[in-house]
């Protein structure tokens, strides 16, 4: 649409000689009051525009017609609106009028027909032909009913959300406790990968936190809400990913709306290059920007590339990716994304929302885990992270609190700060959250232990799971996808897992994945002990049994779908490499013995107590 | 802008037969891969365009132009950007092949030049006609520059923002410690409103709860997020405001936002109205929807009703308005607008967020306060709040934690639920901050104390200010807006404060304010006994006097300002009654022998010895 619009532009000596910003003006400006950018009466430039011998004609045409139903469409209906408009006002002032004023004066004079109050007289008073859109006796919209068809929308296409009251427990974590306290489940599909929503450390910086400063920070970052917590946590956001500076939200959809809103609407001529895969925060924030946006095909650097080379170099770009796709687990080439950004003069925008905590020595994400020794050795200059311009984490995941943060350059992050909406006016997160937050990084970036333990029982669910021919989507991260393939089917799939065998798996349907993909999201933790997952297996293999879902053999059988049963394919190797999770040498031990599996489970059976003592040691 | 595609529409024959779907769709599709809604790319229509007998040739003329240094400017750059993506496919495809293809294939095939990696050359290689926009070896944008410049801006105009660093003191309310513990000051710009962020029986909750469930929720509300913490604290909030449902949210920002983005893009052809002083959130999410807006004049029902008439009795239409307007202190017309909304069939969307805690006999806020006797009777039926359709409100502010709502019918709210990204992809509140508001709603429901003395304390305020002369803009609600108008002299008087007297007020500038309309934002809270008082008034004086910052009897002689020194202007009445305070009998008693002031602070000592005690059993 906007393409015809600069075509327009190019004929129309008018248009072409007004600038964008008078023409917003004009178009968005109705009676003499403040107007706040956005806003939405057009007519202004509609009364410019009858004076025009092109558009005059066609509104000429418009304003003769009345009451055409098939004008009362969705985009008719607004027509229509516009017309009857106009005809109030040819009713109202003289056509001499209308052609005598200025347009600075059009402001004030050319309001939306603002009869006072006190002159309005019954519909049926007046002639017909001179009804006014004040037409309050008319049907008026029904929004009730209009929720009613919305929710019915969801309810037939199977995509109506039932939550499940879940209340986590924090002393026999990974269960938890229905609505009922005595109905206790496992939970399978949290985002507290690590556990750190408990742990010990991470309670008693909030507990202390909580008495000495309170329950809320009382306003936003500007106005008593910037404290001494929020300078340490952005400090060692910073820190944690080796950039100049870091900034703190309610949340990364928050992070990330705010971020990429601000940079698409600011960056003159900006144009965000988008994975198809994004999380929808990501999409709200582009399309928030205005700004353009190309799509490129998931992963795939070939079809990045292309949509660079379309851009010319001196315009800025925006590359918006992610590290970890949470619904899939496949991983961004964040090298590859970083070099084609270097080469055509973009920026990365790098989410690793589901990486924080998990990936890289530090627990800093992929992007600090694909230069393990480096980062282990404390020398981040160079790496693939440097080269990333902005990073988004979040605190409500591995780190088991809540909020979001960006980090990047110093002028970066104080862009942000002091131009996104979502950042300034919006209340900061309480002391004790981020009090809590940042000893929960901390925490991980001292300790391997957890997402390495995290790590290996990815490994044995994967490994269990596929032997009893179950379809795992192959990935190389910590999320264990299962296919299902129908939201019907998935949504009962996780109600007989809750209700016949006491495992919480929440089904994932559209929008959160595409229609036909439907799938149970399993996400191990360090928890999740060799009982758990047995009884996970045994729980999954027999649902799958009693309603007759795909194995992975039967979805090869019809020649694969969406990497499960798909012959010749590579096999997904894991990013934690077994050196990396320092299995070499146990594995070397007990290879000749056992099966792969029974050697895994062995090792975790040494994991198992030495965590035991750990916990112990720091409770 | 769109008022004239919408003409372009009736007068061209392909405008009018294509949906508005395909169109959109159409120029928003490049190469052939998945298309999130909004992407940008526009070569479909554009070939299209080319094969119109108007546009071609507009098409034509610009291909024919290149390099054209006038076009570099900011809507100039982006077509430059696209009159060069043509020329390079007149040169990779023939003009045959071109008009030979059917729409239905277009996406794969026009991608934006789709050269492959390999096929690149350096530009040198290139005849300079044939120069392709992978003109990769050009000026690359400069990012950091453009920071740069950004906060440059900030810094010249006054409005780039200092942080303070404030530690607000759970066991010193209202006090707080700077970066160092042992610099101590007066907070007296908080909007913890009534000292509920270090309530005992908030905290207490919150610690329970913190060692139950732990310290965050560990998923979105669909998978593993939702809990009994949520639904007890919806439930809560729901009674609160006499609501069928309600729906919790990381923020009211994210609540508005979300909410109004949902109901503007979802009801079709659906008007948002929003008075002119509403808040940053619902802006953003009135723009975020899409919808047409009206703006209308701050608290003005004429204007509103104008507004209104000029709209088809059958379109929906949203009112968005607050019931206090946080910066000024003014009190929206909510019966008026109540009025409105029947008469035109609007639904009305009323954001409480400085007023939940501080109005009505339950503290539900203003819409509560209107109809005090009914609601202290437990009759919401047929009151002005049981009108009101949509009630946001606030969990940060006066309930002391952190987190936002919306409440209304039992459809609108699971309409919401469903529908909004910003509820549905983020990670729930933590439980213990769930617990703590929930806690803080139901305290404030059952106690008047604090939200009494906080207004008592407000009338101290204003008064003694007043009695010196500095200028408050007069108001109804518990805000102290003190005018300054000017960005420097305002930061200036809130250092002053700050440094020479211990005392933490921020200045409130550009955006947040207009220009010229500068001031210092006084919220008094309970905790804000007599000796806080007579510093506060004591060091404004001072620092007035060392500023010469004008005084109210200086605007009053220039014709007053924003309602500041307007002769003859009708006194704003406070909210609050001296009945619904209670203040009558002991004002009758003292009224004899005592000025005002004197009577209020007697009134006061007897409270503080009251609270006190009150306090000191809560413990």
């Amino acid at each position: 649409m906007e393409a015809l619009l600069r075509q327009s532009r190019t004929m129309c000596p008018f248009l072409s000689k007004t600038s964008p910003a008078t023409l917003r003006s004009l178009s968005t400006t109705a009676a003499g009051h403040d107007v706040s950018p956005g806003a939405g009466s057009m007519s202004n430039l509609q009364v410019l525009g009858r004076r025009c011998p092109i558009m005059g004609k066609a509104l000429a045409v418009q304003s003769a017609r009345s009451g055409n139903s098939a004008l009362a469409g969705a985009f008719g209906g607004v027509r229509a609106y516009h017309s009857r408009v106009n005809r109030a006002k040819l009713h109202t002032s003289t056509p001499k009028e209308a052609q005598a004023i200025d347009i600075e004066n059009l402001r004030g004079k050319q309001g939306l027909a603002p009869l006072p109050p006190t002159a309005q007289k019954p519909a049926t008073a007046k002639p017909a032909h001179l009804a006014t859109p004040n037409a309050h006796h008319g049907t008026k919209f029904d929004y009730e009913g209009f929720y009613h068809n919305e929710l019915d929308k969801k309810h037939k296409d199977k995509s109506y959300r039932y939550f499940n009251n879940i209340n986590r427990m924090a002393k026999e974590f990974p269960r938890a406790h229905l609505a009922s306290k005595e109905e206790k489940v496992t939970v399978w599909c949290s985002n507290d990968y690590l556990g750190m929503g408990r742990n010990p450390h991470v309670l008693k910086s909030m507990h202390e936190t909580l008495d000495n400063y309170g329950a809320g920070a009382g306003g936003t970052r500007n106005i008593s809400g910037h404290n001494q917590h929020a300078v340490a946590l952005e400090d060692t956001v910073a820190k944690l990913h080796a950039k100049e500076a870091a900034l703190v939200f309610s949340s990364c959809y928050v992070a990330n709306d705010a971020t990429l809103a601000t940079l698409g609407s600011k960056l003159p001529n900006c144009v965000i290059l988008s994975d198809s895969l994004n999380h929808a925060s990501m999409i709200q924030g582009i399309r928030h920007s205005g700004a353009k946006k190309l799509v490129f095909k998931h992963n795939d650097l070939a079809d990045l590339e292309a949509k660079l080379q379309s851009i010319p170099a001196e315009h800025p770009k925006v590359i918006a990716f992610e590290s970890v796709y949470s619904m899939c687990g496949s991983i961004g080439p964040i090298e590859g994304i970083c070099d084609l950004a270097e080469k055509y003069g973009a920026i990365t925008f790098l989410d690793e929302v589901h990486a924080v905590g998990m990936y890289g020595p530090h627990g800093a994400g992929v992007a600090e885990h694909l230069d393990y020794q480096a980062h282990k050795a404390g020398r981040p200059q160079g790496t693939i992270q440097d080269r990333v311009d902005i990073i988004t984490g979040t605190l409500g995941k591995a780190y088991g609190c809540v909020g979001g943060y960006i980090a990047g350059s110093a002028k970066l992050v104080d862009t942000i700060r002091s131009l996104a909406p979502g950042f300034i006016f919006t209340t900061s997160l309480p002391p004790a959250t981020m009090a809590g937050a940042k000893t929960a990084i901390e925490y991980q970036a001292n300790y391997q232990g957890d997402r390495r333990l995290q790590q290996l029982h990815t490994r044995a669910v994967k490994d269990a799971l596929s032997a009893k021919d179950i379809p795992v989507i192959p990935n190389p991260s910590h999320i264990v996808p299962v296919l299902v393939g129908n939201a019907e089917v998935a949504r009962k799939a996780s109600d007989l897992l809750l209700e016949d065998w006491g495992i919480y798996v929440q089904a994932i349907n559209y929008p959160t994945v595409p229609v036909g993909q439907e799938r149970l999201r399993i996400t191990p933790t360090p928890g999740h002990v060799r009982e758990y997952r047995e009884h996970l297996v045994e729980a999954v293999d027999a649902v799958w049994n009693k309603l007759g879902i795909q194995r992975t053999s039967e979805w090869a059988a019809k020649g694969g779908f969406i990497g499960v049963g798909v012959e010749g394919a590579e096999a997904e190797e894991p990013l934690w490499t077994d050196e990396q999770l320092e299995l070499d040498n146990v594995l070397r031990e007990l290879k000749a013995g056992q099966g792969a599996t029974g050697v895994l489970e062995a090792v975790l059976e040494n994991e198992r107590k030495a965590t035991a003592q750990a916990v112990a040691a720091a409770a």
